[in-house]
């Protein structure tokens, strides 16, 4: 334990903080920012959101009885206060890393993180359901849900609320208004905050409010007719009806979420109420170290850093796919005027911040809200344009419906572009993009595309945006792109692989990402005498059978290589289109295995699931029974 | 054409309603309704949300100029009258029957049905792309979207309405608020919206907005004042800032749906306005016929009928898989107090009636909100409760990132009932249940199983109340079950499949609703001279690789049967399983082709598609290399 926490390391449990008086809570909280500006600088993670939470959650934790209240986190990213304050702080120096701590809350990390997250909006429907089943046990715990501006713009957030207000049951929901979320909030609850926002900050009124009910006489009736009647109630006429007041949740708002001791006495009060009620508090991400206040988007998520210097380094080097899909989703716009561009609040995630600033009215930033951004883009292309809707892969899986039943079902050539597709590496499993092939290969209309290196994604780029038969996406990862692989190249013609090295013992095809790996593997077992031919699949719905077919015929064994599990993947069409042209050369399948796959950097965890050069040319060996006479390594 | 529609036959475009006087309108709408109990009680079809919509439609299509104007119609079960305005009038007797009308809209049916439809909530978001379209193209047309009441809860409905307030362009919104939708509407927004009832109704307050505006010099500036001041902001002080107003749009109402000639007046001020408007319009089920308007939700979808009797014939025989679900679940929750049930605003499509009945305070109905069901049911496990979350095949694709994230990542035991799984029949490619396999198999933790008849499937309930190692779905068709089975049982165990028959020259592996019709088809085979073996899959993910691996060691072709598509499917879960136990047996896969399939009764569609008896028996025979000795049908 880190002796410069003298308070925070007597804290392995939120109840812990009980016995500090107020004031010991102050420095409580100074503690919890200086651990984050200490660790978070050493290792990287996400920044600017965790200073924005530093009061927050020491006011609430201090507040509420934890165990056996429980507090649900929206995305999680913004909950290391809440790690440091249940027994974790020890651990932060392996934030992110292999087996280290995780950057998002984890059931299996700890029982306090009662319901992991990573995607935004989920919060309130956990909470909700942790509110019923208190009450089907007849239990009688507090249950919190904190959400973000911008999650409480996502559809399932509004379902949660609309459900939530119906049902009637005590439930907390902290709203955690910073203004910002990742990126600029945008929609137009976001002009509907600002209203609220500018109303006078609750802390002036409470002390009004609170002189006028200190002279009721039961305690508990006093603090709720404080809030209620006091507060809240003393705020309506100037903006009567709240959406979610109007929603039935009671309103408290808004309060200065970084004024601990109006958070103490807020969360003190709130936890007496019964019934629903919203408590939105106003914060200031990256508050408390000058550099992240001022530019809190580019201090989001951040690599080691040091701490006096306040500069982060970029990483020099090859270009990400991410600024190639930008270049070249900027040089279609700049080619034809039909071109438009869709995000789900992630213009700097998806690389689209040039194309923002270049063609302003033809960029759609819709909010964390995949469900519209689909059906939306959906719209656009029967109405004649064509659409570049780019989300994350995970992330599209929020509008999978929409790409089922609004784009494919009606065969609209909508452009989808979904980087972070194969393993994101720190994130972790709500992040790894290991599912993509097998949600899209399988809808009908659909075609699915995948590039061997950022100038194969420039090119796909292209096709696309000249491609109006079908629905069409593209999976990139995480990263930077690749130089090791030849330079030739072959023309994006649908639906054909390319041949990047020919053999006669075994076809490896590869897709995407995994192509580099697959021709290191060739070279590798070149050396150990074997022959491999390596193909680029490019297309994986439909996947190229001619070639597939023509190759596999005249080797002894096929290896498919994707970052993809297995089922539905790419190595069973393969497998499928083989078995289907009577083709008996056996196909062995390297993938991604049936399991959520931790955190950690991807090239530690690629080898670790077997699809870094040289466990594929182990792999290969052991196929065609052959011991290796040199090093694989 | 039908000569007894004298005005209707007129109309084959919205434009001819323009050469009608108002009064010749109010013939055109009594000839819609006729039309809709005439035809409706002759085919069968969605019933009392169209006689809901015959007044709402004619006005608009009056008032607006379609084309170039565009309407994006809601799911599309209340479209009959549009249908009927656009010229398919005489196509009405073929309604929901194989290659007939659709039960919903479809662009390939028509060019007015500019966006298709059937899951709830998608209406705004493609109008707004139509919009967005507009903008960028330069033209100047005027968009429509019509959503319902409870359509307008889904969390993609929001989400739009967000980014339209935002946008800020010119789109209107009809709320067609029949407080009712499928069932009595769920949540918070339905009391809310029984406030915004409350209000006078606008007509009676049009004509004295009107003398104050008429004064106005310019005839646009004037239908403009007269509708936003006169109108909306007349109402104002009664009930300050609706829901949709603090989203930026102009709402206008409450109207009534059914009152033409307000309609006509507010829908020809509406379409000169510009931005962002919503009208809210006030309409009935059922409409028009009393049987319906008394009881709407029983005569939301029906069978043919006798007009004059007004009477629901209810087919006898066999129970439904649907009603064989609410019965076990009624029978589980009796037996353990920790069994809850959760639907999405289809309380009788999964047959959860009678439960809600029997245990009121442990069955939830979140409204049309399947990601909020889902992680609410997440929530419930977390907490300890044992929830049974019912959703058709089709519309879990909603909430399919919540069962990824929130329920498989965690690995809660949540219950999934996926009712309407394979070909649905009359509803079409929207609702056909043709993917679950594919997007439930490939996700870690998750187990899928399928009863082969309803006996199994109320066994399977009991099996899944008990399992709490994982998340556990269940998918059955829409339907009765079949007694052609045997019916002697084995106990079922996780993950063993059953073999109904032996056989040594073929293995028929099938799935769910394809046992019986694999039955089938090995008797047909015996009397050709082939053995078939019958194995009864039961558990599609994990499958049974041991029992699979065996019985196809022993003979010369595997042939799986399911009413799912290839790609991710239960067929390649066979070849996988064989081929990587060395197995050399051929497997072939029927199952739906990689094509939306159109509606049309079950059995017409199985059939065309190879899934009967005959056509499973033919394509056996001919992998085998053998001619029928006997007629095959």
């Amino acid at each position: 334990m880190d002796s410069n926490f003298k308070f925070l390391a007597q804290v392995t449990n939120p109840l812990d903080l009980h016995k500090f008086s107020d004031k010991e809570l102050h420095e409580v909280a100074r503690e919890v920012r200086e651990a984050i500006l200490k660790y978070v600088s050493q290792t990287g993670g996400h920044f600017s959101s965790n200073l924005g939470t530093v009061e927050l959650t020491v006011a609430l934790y201090a507040a509420y009885s934890i165990p056996p209240d429980k507090v649900v986190w929206d995305t999680g990213h913004q909950a290391y206060p809440h790690k440091m304050l249940t027994g974790r702080l020890d651990r932060f120096p392996t934030l992110r890393k292999h087996k280290g701590l995780s950057g998002f809350l984890k059931r299996d990390e700890s029982e306090f993180d009662v319901f992991g997250a990573g995607h935004a909006g989920t919060a309130i429907s956990a909470a909700l359901g942790f509110a019923a089943a208190r009450d089907q046990l007849g239990t009688k715990e507090k249950i919190v849900a904190i959400t973000g501006d911008a999650a409480i713009c996502s559809g399932m957030s509004w379902e949660a609320l609309n459900h939530a207000g119906d049902l009637g049951t005590d439930l907390t929901v902290v709203l955690n208004d910073n203004r910002m979320s990742i990126a600029p909030n945008v929609g137009a609850m976001k002009n509907y905050l600002a209203r609220l926002r500018s109303r006078p900050s609750l802390q002036h009124l409470a002390q009004s409010a609170k002189h006028a009910v200190e002279k009721l006489p039961d305690p508990v009736t006093r603090v709720a007719a404080g809030i209620r009647h006091g507060i809240t109630h003393y705020l309506a006429p100037e903006e009567t009806g709240t959406i979610f007041e109007e929603m039935g949740l009671e309103y408290i708002g808004p309060v200065d979420g970084h004024d601990l001791d109006v958070l103490l006495d807020v969360f003190r009060n709130v936890r007496e109420l019964s019934g629903p009620v919203f408590v939105h508090a106003l914060t200031v991400k990256g508050k408390g170290y000058d550099a992240s206040e001022e530019d809190s988007r580019k201090w989001h998520g951040v690599a080691p850093f040091d701490l006096e210097a306040a500069e982060l380094t970029k990483s020099p080097g090859a270009i990400t796919y991410t600024q190639a899909f930008g270049n070249a989703a900027e040089e279609c716009a700049a080619a034809d005027d039909k071109v438009v561009a869709i995000t789900a609040a992630m213009p700097d995630g998806t690389g689209l911040n040039g194309f923002a600033k270049k063609f302003p009215d033809r960029y759609y930033d819709v909010g964390i809200a995949e469900q519209h951004a689909v059906t939306f883009a959906a719209g656009l292309a029967a109405g004649g344009i064509k659409p570049f809707c780019a989300i994350y892969s995970t992330f599209l899986q929020r509008g999978f419906d929409q790409v089922l039943h609004d784009v494919c079902i009606q065969n609209l050539p909508v452009r989808f572009f979904m980087d972070r597709a194969g393993l994101v590496g720190d994130d972790g499993p709500t992040h790894h993009g290991a599912f993509d092939i097998s949600f899209l290969s399988f809808i009908p209309n659909m075609v699915l595309i995948a590039p061997r290196d950022t100038t194969e994604l420039a090119e796909m780029t292209r096709f696309m945006k000249d491609y109006d038969a079908h629905p069409i996406a593209m999976r990139y990862p995480r990263g930077t792109g690749d130089d090791r692989l030849p330079e030739s190249r072959s023309a994006i013609q649908f639906p054909r692989a390319e041949i990047l090295r020919e053999g006669t013992d075994v076809l490896l095809a590869a897709v995407g990402s995994m192509v580099s790996p697959a021709f290191e593997a060739a070279a590798l077992l070149e050396k150990q005498g074997i022959s491999a031919a390596v193909m680029n699949a490019r297309f994986l719905k439909p996947i190229d059978t001619e070639t597939t077919v023509n190759w596999a015929k005249a080797v002894k064994l096929v290896l498919t290589v994707e970052e993809n599990v297995q089922r539905g993947g790419y190595g069973e069409a393969v497998r499928d289109a083989l078995t289907e042209a009577g083709v008996k050369t056996p196909v062995d399948i390297a993938c991604i295995p049936d399991a959520f796959i931790e955190h950690g950097a991807q090239p530690i965890i690629r080898d670790q699931i077997g699809l870094s050069a040289a466990k594929l040319a182990e792999r290969v060996l052991n196929k065609l029974g052959k011991r290796a006479v040199v090093d694989l390594n």
